[in-house]
């Protein structure tokens, strides 16, 4: 009962752009239908479980009336966090803090309580994919100052950015630790961030989500800069290896965007309850989630290394400066396409049996630049991962002198 | 933490509405404060537990990795979902069916999917306040076509709809069975909307979130009418007491709006796992399903016949015709302004420590009508409802003779 209707739909619906990390799906789902096994570098799905104190503790408070919560969260769970920022050395009181469907509505809340439609907002690219979709829902331009893989996407000054500032210029998005690249922001650059952004009277959206996961250097919080036009979109998912629990945060020291915030909540009711009891048994526990963070990291520091010592000195996978955190990686690939390798690695490549999914990384540019590199989550474990890298290497040679 | 930065922000979000229905928390809240009972009338929150053996079942079902799922949720519970349609006899395959982050999502994506910025749709009006709210996220013109209270909110014709129509009308928009109103359209209802729709070829969304909910008459989904451009919203929240769970669907026999929508779905990764686990146990229990409704909707029926009963002949409270289904209704109340009234209720007015809080239904109208009447939402047992009734009519006939 499916029918072509020939209908008219939005301009922005048609425009709606695809994600990069799942647009190959199908093509992976058909190579596991005639048997090769794929190996999931392409989305930030780790495979680590939540901590298991918090699952075990979870399943015995489903309440009953499975009801709605206030459009903020509960207030349980924002209290909670809110420590755990102090304890990080942010100080937020949990008022600051308004719990969202995951950190994707924290973007969107963001975008629109900035900027009206038509207005624009500048990011850094390659920038984490989903910005460019809550944008296009916003009527949000996104301008793009670009970052080279060259230079392990590192900046020493932001020449040439105040090209970008026009009268509708409204934001910086800045993700830090960085999704795609794994960069972690020097003091040195936030400051030059926050010192242009004062200078435009410009808002700072910082996606802090991976902020526990630093494995080189300090990781320095916009909400910590004294500079006041900060929102920070922060979320479980990653942390706590609960993506599916859709548990984000929107946080600033700007009450008039808290009280406009509390509109849009309304409008969607509430964050998940069952997600939102989860975290609170999470952060109910301080002891057992440090050490559980700390496992974590550990662990990503360890898939880390794999990636960079297993591409070190490749020609067919060059990453040129060590990522220092979260868990990706841009790596650019020795093909001139690498959405089309990516998708010829799923339809006609394998090694035993097995191959390897990226994504591409043009889908994480607003320019169309970025056209051979590609974005590795490090989310296997370190044995699987090391084969992954060496399949992707090998895939490279084979699609390079392939007829 | 928290200052006042005086900083520019959208003028969206300065004219975003504020929910009618939530407005007056604060209020309730120093009420209760100060030792008074409030029972609420004013949110669709019902106080019935979800279905026990899904709760019980799910608590053992929380997976260790708590990952995202598709974009369009759970494979399983789609197909779930789609034959719970064919049993209520409503044909579609589980691919016309996309799970979203409660109704309130499903709503989102509709109107961005057929509407662009600037595009308008007619409602009638009072209308689901969260229309009003989602509209200006799309950035999408709400056309108001006025429906009466004296006729219980009912039409026999749609004269002077035309009127509202222009190039850039997009869709009608109904809710059926109504929140606010409790009205079941009736067939020839139907049959007027979708010829109209077809006469001028707009998209249908239809918000059929309360179809189990029907006290007389019988449910017509517009996925049966034979009109193609048909959108339904649907949602568990309400079925099955699981506000919270934030699991809804979009239906639609449209191709093209399916793909659409998983560009959008993708970019906020997928709905709450936690919720959709949940809906699966729901689901799979068909008898058990099919039971718990029955007693839901008896239920329902009886305080719908309770909140008839009470205001009848009241020249305090006054509805004009017995609600047909869900568990609203909207009445008129002797008072001049039902949103001050409805404040002072909670600020003002008890009898033995208790008061009411009603919805002012001003918030639910695009235009300025509505301003004496109240949206009551049935989510309290009969003892209770008599007695909040009581509280209203006395309210009222106090507030009229106050100093």
């Amino acid at each position: 009962m499916i029918g072509n209707s020939g209908a008219n739909f939005s301009r922005r619906l048609k425009d709606f752009p695809s994600s990069p990390i799942r647009k190959l799906v199908k093509y992976a789902d058909e190579a596991k239908k005639r048997g090769k096994e794929v190996y999931h570098l392409n989305i930030g799905q780790p495979d680590i479980p939540a901590p298991d104190y918090a699952l075990k503790n979870f399943a015995y408070r489903i309440p009953e009336v499975v009801a709605y919560t206030h459009s903020y969260g509960l207030e349980d769970l924002r209290r909670l966090w809110a420590e755990y920022y102090k304890d990080i050395g942010i100080d937020i009181d949990y008022s600051n803090l308004v719990v969202t469907t995951g950190g994707s509505e924290a973007i969107m809340f963001a975008l629109f309580s900035i900027a009206d439609f038509g207005d624009n907002a500048i990011v850094f690219e390659p920038v984490y994919t989903n910005y460019l979709g809550f944008a296009e829902f916003c009527g949000v331009e996104l301008r793009a100052y670009p970052l080279d893989v060259r230079n392990g996407f590192h900046f020493d000054n932001l020449n040439g950015m105040e090209k970008l500032v026009d009268s509708k210029t409204r934001a910086i998005i800045v993700v830090n630790p960085n999704n795609p690249t794994g960069v972690v922001l020097s003091r040195e650059e936030v400051e030059l961030i926050v010192e242009f952004a004062r200078r435009h009277n410009l808002w700072i959206i910082a996606d802090e989500v991976y902020k526990e996961f630093v494995f080189e250097g300090d990781f320095v919080s916009f909400l910590s800069t004294g500079y006041e036009k900060v929102i920070v979109v922060d979320s479980l998912s990653k942390l706590f290896s609960m993506c599916g629990a859709r548990v984000g945060a929107l946080v600033s020291h700007v009450r008039e965007i808290l009280e406009g915030v509390l509109k849009l909540g309304q409008a969607r009711l509430c964050p998940p309850l069952l997600g939102q009891l989860l975290a609170i048994e999470v952060f109910k526990d301080k002891d057992s989630y440090r050490k559980y963070l700390k496992q974590v990291k550990d662990e990503y520091r360890l898939r880390r290394d794999v990636v960079w010592q297993e591409s070190e000195g490749s020609s067919e996978i060059k990453i040129y400066k060590k990522p220092e955190g979260a868990f990706y990686v841009v790596a650019a690939l020795d093909v001139e396409n690498a959405e089309e390798f990516a998708k010829w690695m799923l339809t006609d490549f394998d090694r035993d049996g097995r191959t390897v999914m990226v994504a591409p990384a043009a889908g994480f540019y607003v320019s169309d630049r970025g056209k051979d590199e590609v974005r590795i989550a490090y989310v296997l474990n370190s044995d699987k991962l090391r084969n992954a890298i060496k399949i992707l290497k090998e895939g490279v040679r084979v699609y390079k002198n392939r007829g």
